[in-house]
């Protein structure tokens, strides 16, 4: 059955597999809904957007996405509350982001109606998807490619933009062990570490799988100049307490500026916890681990939400991290999920409806 | 009709689009011949090759080719002599650079039997498609990219390695105008830059438009922590001649082990030149542009060749290059090439023929 409303064409399957999916186990991002939204860019245009069942897509072996690597993407989720009321987090961030990465990537920016109403119809018609089971909730994957056709190292000229729901679980399993890298980089000065492009994420597996065989979970990078200084943990921006103090580093063009991130240092403002942004060297991590000031590492991002540290490597060394009671990745967690699961006020007018 | 010999599948076009092309007016990478060779790495094991009528692929909108940027490739070329018999350039070279690649993507090493034995069944198969026009040749382009699904960052359960065919003229139409980059990066220390990685060519596209648009046709990199030393030129290493020495910097974990670059570099020494390997400044170059004695500059690379470059920007100042009657540039590039295209002994036991 095929509808077209406004300027967004509707196309419903006919075989729903939602009765397949066990919601109490669901993985992270493994599992899909039963639609995706499709819109292409050709002739210097948007095409008009179409949601479609989830299903294959068909390139040319000469797509530049296979060979150049010109492809960005986002990572949202959204929430359930116990009326059944659909939530979004900050999503304006996430469309803003999305074409902050797109110029980078020498892409053609998406339209905000396109991304929004696309993302708003979707989610209307696979809400009986979104889980409910405590941490859970349906992670969104709006993604953007070249689908262009060339083997000439240039920007294409046809491009894809698309959105697929994944009902998901939490990212990692417990807590984490991570290890200070010293001798790989994720990204450049005057790079496009700050975007939320596929080729930085390519980069890490293979230094993340030896700091695994190491027996950690994550990498924190450095910077690559001096690898003195910490910048993010995989798909997470790092936050580290040292006393009372909580602190994060600048984001620049080599990190990615984290909405969660964000929300963290002005939920944490708002608590009346003094927090720095500044650079934060390896050397003063280990200084404190020794000390005993060191009271708290996280990492932080929409997928993982906060995910509380509790050991770091470096050199072969590992620091292990007290237990407390009263953590602030806990506290700033709950805060955080409450507003995002509609549980609690929401003064900093973060959460949107999806009607 | 489909035959398979040994571990090789082989499907015929039924439809072979070879009359349509104009031989003589091949664009760079935009015409494809009638087969591709395509294999899939499943269950932990490369299933059997097939080569198959060129054609699209289909994909999971969740394969994280899409997302995470998993994709390497190889540049190489087929000649055809006058004879009509074909050649290749120390493809073995490309075979193991390809698996460098691989093994920093975090992706499964391709087997040298898959990617030699196709790669010459497939030229056989297509080699009417060879052009024989002066400059022109066959760009062959094996590439490989994650084909399995999932929304995780880490590395795909599944892969695709293929090879297409592009009958090709030039890459650059005439001289090339360059611009040094101070600002922008195309690589970090403990990067991925030493690796064919599509994520470091779609990184170049925004910062080359720039440019582009101030009037330069290629941007010369520097290095991302002092911007001090020239590094490379989109796809191509760089080479500068300073009064009569050929000075090519070495590589890194940032730089492309370029074929071309180090036959240039073993042509000239055979040819008496003297040549250096070691870092270049910025500054050096200027002060020589500037005292008369920097004669050359050009880019080496398989898609390019040898490209003269004829001027030079750097901080809104240009820099002309002399026109000189007999040029390194010229005398390497026709070396190579001559050896490239059987027109001369092949004392280096570079060529391969495909037979
Ligand atoms: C590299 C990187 N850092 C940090 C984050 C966290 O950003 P956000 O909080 O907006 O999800 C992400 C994405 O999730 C990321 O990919
Ligand atoms: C970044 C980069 N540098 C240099 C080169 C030249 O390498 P080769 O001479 O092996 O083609 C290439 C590929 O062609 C490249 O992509």
């Amino acid at each position: 059955m095929e509808t077209a409303s406004k300027d967004l064409i509707i196309e419903k399957t006919a075989n729903s597999k939602i009765a397949q999916v066990d919601f109490d186990n669901l993985p992270f991002g493994k599992v899909y809904s039963d639609h995706m939204l499709v819109c292409e860019y050709k002739n210097g245009a948007w095409q008009t957007p179409k949601i479609q069942p989830f299903g294959p897509l068909s390139l040319d072996p000469t797509a530049k996405v296979f060979h150049y690597g010109q492809s960005i993407f986002e990572g949202m989720k959204a929430y359930k509350d116990e009326n059944g009321k659909v939530f979004l987090f900050r999503p304006e961030e996430n469309y803003k982001r999305f074409n902050i990465s797109s110029e980078r990537l020498a892409m053609p920016a998406v339209p905000e109606e396109v991304f929004m109403n696309g993302l708003n119809e979707l989610l209307k018609l696979d809400s009986d998807w979104i889980p409910t089971t405590p941490g859970s909730s349906m992670y969104i994957r709006p993604f953007g490619f070249a689908s262009g056709s060339g083997l000439h190292a240039s920007p294409a000229d046809e491009y894809t933009f698309a959105i697929v729901l994944a009902p998901s679980g939490s990212y990692f399993a417990g807590k984490v062990k991570v290890k200070i890298e010293e001798r790989y980089s994720r990204s450049a000065n005057g790079g496009v570490g700050f975007a939320k492009a596929g080729g930085n994420y390519a980069g890490q597996f293979y230094p993340t799988q030896l700091a695994v065989d190491e027996g950690y979970q994550q990498v924190i990078w450095t910077d690559d100049t001096s690898h003195e200084y910490i910048e993010e943990a995989g798909a997470m921006n790092v936050f580290v307490r040292i006393n009372d103090t909580l602190l994060t580093c600048p984001t620049s063009d080599r990190i990615l500026d984290g909405i969660t991130r964000k929300s963290i240092l002005d939920i944490a403002k708002a608590e009346g916890i003094a927090t720095e942004v500044r650079k934060i060297s390896v050397k003063e991590i280990i200084e404190a681990a020794e000390n005993g000031s060191l009271k708290e590492m996280f990492g932080a991002g929409t997928a993982a939400v906060v995910s509380p540290i509790n050991a770091f490597g470096f050199r072969g060394t590992d620091y292990d991290l007290p237990e407390l009671n009263d953590s602030y990745a806990n506290r700033l967690k709950k805060r955080m999920t409450d507003i995002q699961y509609n549980k609690s006020e929401d003064p900093f007018g973060w959460r949107v409806e999806v009607k």
